[in-house]
């Protein structure tokens, strides 16, 4: 193989040409080759098993965890969730090309905005090889050129998605430098990718938060993060008990590994004796720990003792820290001190601490009254979510289709010239 | 003074605690604090010339050129020019707050954006002081901390501007700390500034090329950048005549010295045997050299010969390359290898030929029947501008307020909770 320097640069090359021959194809043409796809994994399911083997038998060789084994396997049902998520983004209406507030200026001239994709995308992913098909797809509607690196245990997967893909996009006559998979395993490449903003437009790591951060230390591209998820939940003193219990229950225990699960519970003073010995027999009984501040530990004698550290954690286990306090301007304070920024609720029936709550927590997400676990982007209607945004610049939150678009100016004049 | 990494830390915190300010500031608030610092330079109008006096005579003895001396300069009409501007961004709508496409999902939670601030906004710019107070306007206005570092030759005006600033900050019960002009002239200071990210949201620096290619290359905060203006006009073999002439004209001529100037002009073949003649008697009349291809040398005889050089040129001068294409085809394929994708215009009565030019053409502005000299946020009905961005990533073409938000996402529920 030539050296890596070369070949990332013609990678680049070739998806600048086929970003401007997605750039110019119409929806008809994107979803037929979104079709065309689906269709393509579908005949060669056993090609993919039979690949994916490979990986599983090289990955066992190797000794990777089972968890990891687990996020590598594709097996029919997943297959099939994977064919019928390309369909979806078939199903998806086409971001490109929409034009918005076109509004007539005193001199006459018509100023809007239409949605163009960004250009080049170059996604990075660890080990499951689903990300391959879903990414490609998302790229594809969006208009934007896709260049994806997967992890080296899927290689051989990928490998035989990309060739259903390449399938696709050739039976819908559209170049096969439209989706790029990297077929080489070296972690130089990455390396590459990421400092290439000639060729790439904007990176997308799909990951654990130490993948996101190297990545992002290293990058000249701009790169699109998403880091802690430090999540709270403030139950206000002015909140509807059930609902409180609900979402409180919610938040931390419907899983407990997502960014948007609950970190931290924060209860109002005035409701804390009756709320917080109900809710912690439910987390008891669920096997939940509680880490508690001294007044939490009144009302639950059997809560461990929360430290700083506790505040500042994202447990991503059956773990939560509790906290009292004084009333809405204190869980405030604590959230705009120790969250994340990516997603926090209050349950209330107070209008005016709903409304305070929501103009000062600056988080990716702010609910009243809604479980955080909702923070997705399909929940949110986006339609599909190619990652989450902790990040305020270009795009914040869920990111779907329209986190890798752009917009231009358009003009339409009847011959105006400036005074 | 203590050292610059120091200082530099501690503007950065402070505008952190500035921005929280802010951001909670309601639009009254944010209002009088405008109106408040317009007062304040009118009051301090003697005091201003004086600060001014002395940078311009400091440059004088350091031999700076007629042209920086200008820029430099404020006087009584400047002076008004800059407070007329300060009230009209207090007229101007806030965006902050404004909540968009809030709807109903299939869970029954309703999913919606918000829009707030980004936090803190370093500007860098040359010589101008009048930028310190437009500046700190619109960041004001759309709840940004502000860091200001005008040239080190406008460091005694920029300093008058900062104390009227402060003043109408604290009358409006406003830190201090929501907009900070640097004291030093140490250029260290830009690299640090440009280098923490965890003070500083985004940079836009206002100036030369060269300056902002400096910036960008070392920043690790996002910036905001405006590149080259090589833009053009094509002229279809559709085109209205008068409407061709006027607009090729005013394109040109109107500025020399703009971003938004064309530099290379596309014409029809079958349009440039009537056309050519005619727009080159008016070029010649304003004194424009015309450089064209060899084509465009049999009707324009006069004009000099286009190298390739010349189509990759920003003249920003009463100069203008020519070429003579096929048809809209061979004008978006030329356009495509030489547009710098700040703004090209098309004129022509052809539905399908503005049709294309408008999808295929990808710039930050695309004109239809339009002189290219509209690309301004005043004209685009922004209200005011902050710069330009040649940027796709977050914000393209002419920056207003919008470009200085991010939108967070607003979930009201009535209790639900996740499946």
């Amino acid at each position: 193989m030539k050296d890596i320097k070369t070949y990332m640069n013609e990678l680049g090359q070739q998806a600048r040409v086929g970003s401007l021959a997605l750039a110019k194809a119409n929806t008809n043409q994107k979803n037929t080759a979104l079709e065309n796809i689906a269709n393509a994994l579908q005949e060669k399911r056993n090609e993919l098993l039979k690949a994916n083997k490979k990986d599983l038998d090289t990955g066992k060789k190797n000794g990777l965890d089972a968890a990891l084994l687990d996020r590598l396997e594709l097996n029919n049902d997943r297959l099939d969730s994977m064919i019928d998520g390309v369909r979806q983004v078939a199903n998806l209406s086409d971001p490109i090309g929409e034009i918005n507030d076109l509004k007539y200026q005193p001199s006459g001239i018509q100023v809007g905005k239409m949605r163009v994709p960004l250009g080049v995308v170059g996604i990075i992913y660890e080990s499951r090889p689903n990300v391959t098909a879903d990414a490609a797809a998302l790229c594809l509607k969006s208009g934007n050129a896709a260049i994806l690196r997967g992890g080296s245990e899927a290689i051989n997967s990928n490998q035989a998605i990309a060739e259903c893909i390449n399938q696709g996009l050739s039976e819908a006559e559209l170049p096969a430098s439209a989706v790029q998979v990297i077929e080489t395993t070296d972690r130089a490449a990455v390396g590459e990718m990421i400092t290439m903003p000639q060729y790439v437009d904007v990176i997308i790591p799909r990951g654990g938060k130490g993948l996101i951060e190297r990545i992002s230390k290293d990058a000249s591209v701009p790169v699109i993060k998403h880091l802690d998820g430090i999540c709270h939940v403030y139950i206000d003193e002015y909140a509807d008990f059930d609902k409180a219990v609900g979402i409180a229950f919610n938040s931390k225990t419907q899983r407990y590994g997502t960014c948007n699960t609950m970190e931290t519970l924060l209860v109002a003073k005035a409701i804390a004796g009756e709320f917080l010995p109900v809710i912690a027999e439910s987390y008891e009984e669920e096997g939940v720990e509680m880490r508690g501040c001294s007044i939490t530990r009144d009302y639950i004698p059997q809560a461990k003792s929360a430290s700083e550290e506790d505040w500042k954690t994202e447990y991503l286990a059956p773990i939560l820290s509790i906290r009292v306090v004084e009333g809405v301007d204190e869980a405030i304070a604590h959230i705009q001190k120790y969250s994340s920024q990516h997603t926090d609720a209050i349950v209330t029936e107070y209008y005016t601490n709903a409304r305070q709550f929501m103009t000062e927590i600056d988080s990716s997400s702010v609910m009243v009254n809604a479980s955080t676990r909702f923070a997705d982007g399909f929940e949110y209607g986006l339609g599909a979510e190619i990652g989450i945004s902790t990040d305020k610049f270009h795009v914040r939150g869920p990111v779907g289709l329209e986190g890798l678009t752009s917009q231009k100016f358009i003009v339409l004049g009847d011959g105006q010239i400036r005074e």
